[in-house]
């Protein structure tokens, strides 16, 4: 396979940026952090403040960094996948991104059921009841998330993983209210498609755990559908 | 939505960065054009040589450019979602990669069953003839290919479209051959699943579409895993 970046080589802008790259995606620099100030970095690095300088923009570009005015750079994202599916999907509808995601949980949860091992079932079992014991709304989404997350994991399918939390993760940040509302209707315990999907990649049954799948994203839909209507301007786009 | 990659304000480069970005994503420049050489693109553009340099050299970092040396600088992609998925994809194990492109397919048909309009479907069977009549493997599979992304198109998800193309065209332009080999066997007329896929979007059918769709992918997939195994050092990674 070719680089598929090449720029002219030696340039030492271009190795600055493969530091900074390297650091971010090795998690040295982890999301949210602030980066240190260019003098520091230009000092730590051994070039000048204007190299420094070029290579923070190229990685904004990249959707890697985020300068904020009068404040500092931050890490934004640790891949450029990432950062770019975020972009994309902060400018899709919001039905439209939710239909992208119906797609990866229905075959996360077909390939989950193919694919899982007897640890992967383990944990499954523990996130589940993790998900059943949950006290008050936060606790029950961060452990729904986590067992959906988990569900993905056990596909062995790392693509899918990331094009999954490229798509998923971006909805939750910013159309957090409405995402929340949403994974509280989630939480309705007469709904038994997270259950029926659970059992479904325990008895290794593909086609069961698919349909478990499609039936929770189907109602989620409803939910969010009804929900756009009575507030449309939350709507994207 | 704020401005996600917001840099500080009023910077030429940032500017001339947009102006070409526009070009590019407007399709002034397409894929696979040479740009214009840096000393003319800085006349036309009323800047110095060195910030027209710069903004190249982000383009190239973003994956919308690609510096040949000592050739010139091309367009390698419209978008940089197109650009990161891109590289994310050719990095992938080929299965994973036909996976996704299964739960891309599947939501495809399903979608597209629910939201075709009747131009949609009128276009459709104009392709599906087109590839019935289709005369050698070439053209059979630039058919074959027109049809499954008008199927994308007929679902009115913008965001599906992009993610589908972006795990497909690099699918087919860096692993071409066994591709094409998939695609011919793809081909053999004994096997109804895109016969099926028609009718079913014609019958606004969606269960029916996402079936056909799924035995489709569940062939080639079959097909890839032999073609794997007998040749372990075309797959990917």
């Amino acid at each position: 396979m070719p680089a598929l970046t090449r720029v002219p080589r030696g340039s030492l802008t271009d190795q600055v940026i493969d530091q900074l790259r390297e650091r971010i995606v090795g998690g040295q620099f982890p999301v949210d952090q602030r980066l240190p100030v260019e003098a520091s970095l230009a000092r730590e690095l051994g070039v000048g403040r204007s190299t420094v300088r070029e290579a923070l923009r190229v990685l904004v570009h990249a959707g890697l960094l985020e300068s904020r005015q009068g404040d500092g750079t931050y890490v934004r994202a640790r891949h450029e996948t990432d950062a770019a599916l975020r972009r994309r999907v902060l400018k899709a509808d919001v039905i439209n991104a939710y239909e992208v995601r119906r797609a990866m949980e229905v075959e996360a949860a077909r390939l989950a059921a193919t694919h899982r091992s007897a640890a992967d079932l383990a944990r499954l079992h523990e996130l589940a009841a993790a998900r059943d014991d949950a006290a008050g709304p936060e606790s029950y989404r961060r452990a729904d998330r986590a067992l959906r997350e988990h569900v993905v994991e056990c596909t062995g399918n790392p693509l899918l993983g990331d094009l999954y939390r490229g798509v998923v993760d971006p909805l939750r940040s910013a159309a957090a209210g409405l995402v929340d509302e949403v994974d509280l209707v989630r939480d309705d315990p007469a709904r038994p498609e997270t259950a029926d999907l659970v059992r479904a990649i325990a008895d290794q049954d593909p086609r069961a755990a698919a349909d478990a799948a499609a039936r929770h994203m189907d109602a989620v839909l409803r939910v969010l559908t009804v929900m756009l209507q009575a507030a449309p301007i939350r709507r994207h786009s």
